[in-house]
């Protein structure tokens, strides 16, 4: 998995039948000091995160290990809303304090 | 997924056998800010993309989740034409107005 | 499978369901000298691994050939604590002068 | 799919008992303009591709929807030799003309 | 697949059980000219690699196509020991003659 930071939204309408319903972000890769590293994902949302939250996603097969993503042509998908992250006991990151 | 840009099209007469009828089409991966990160990619194409637009293609095995590329060896797929896409609320990308 | 540092904890409330109960940890990939190489990964742990510590991770579909990610997205795991490596017949690391 | 060009062949005589009888041959990746990319590539050959001719070769799981490769430890895969590929309506790449 | 040397071995007590008795092996990618790309995996060994020998390695789903990495944690192999290879007909790399 890989941190990230929720950018925007994606929309598309002319797609392959089966993402029909799959809400798709664009992501900015971050490193722990939450700069971009300069990749950029867009990936299924599973969890329901916002713009300008910090995220987990994950990539490949493993993407489509959800009832969201099962089955479909999706190579990427949020898995979870970060609250913190720490390096060496200190709080890199915390929810609320570093938005 | 990432985002990119349809260059043309890769035509192949000796292939696989399993490969037969389906389209590639040479892209160029692009940034939010629509400029080609320097990553290219042939992808066959299960949504009728014209060269020209912008779309998403999904890679790995995550791109035989489709009819048209399932059990064949194929590892991307362009899987939607993007209509827009928008970061904090500003349109980066909006097809017509900036194509 | 790669040589990494583990950095620290990744915390989340908010996440895919089936992910519950994995701990996530925030690694940084090492050269076999030690010296970071400037990728990060957030892999879930299987062996129990500690802050500081050098690690083996596996990523891709293969990070789920574990019972504790078995059908989750989740593409990257920590499946080994390194006690040592050689190359050429040094010891480039050893736990505990090392670390 | 990438775009390769084929350099030559590997030979191994100790190998995995499951990969005997795949033909390896050595490639580097091309970009539209047919400059190479820097990135090597040792993929099965399963169209009977010659040295110097361009490939479009497909990497991973994909890599084992073939007869040929079905089952093997085999991450990349020659699925066709490429006859031409235009962008924007130009032909950058003919083959017989620019090889 | 790529071409790789070996560089010496990774010793863990501690590891997810079901890679016991696998050994692993620690790799530097080489280009055609042998010269490291700066890549560094560690492989599961399938053929007896000795180090400063040049192999093939693959990744990936791939790597779990042998008897030895079946089900496993494991995403690269070592699947070949390599004797050559040539590019447009002169050998770059000749076991004996270039090690």
């Amino acid at each position: 998995m890989n941190l990230a930071k929720v950018l925007g939204t994606v929309v598309s309408t002319r797609k392959e039948e089966s993402i029909r319903g799959l809400k798709f972000l664009l992501l900015a890769q971050v490193d722990p000091q939450r700069k971009p590293t300069g990749t950029h994902v867009v990936a299924a949302d599973a969890v329901g995160a916002g713009v300008g939250e910090m995220v987990l996603y994950a990539t490949g097969s493993s993407a489509r290990q959800t009832t969201l993503t099962d089955n479909r042509p999706c190579d990427a998908v949020i898995m979870a809303i970060v609250d913190s992250w720490e390096v060496e006991g200190r709080d890199l990151y915390k929810k609320g304090r570093d938005d």
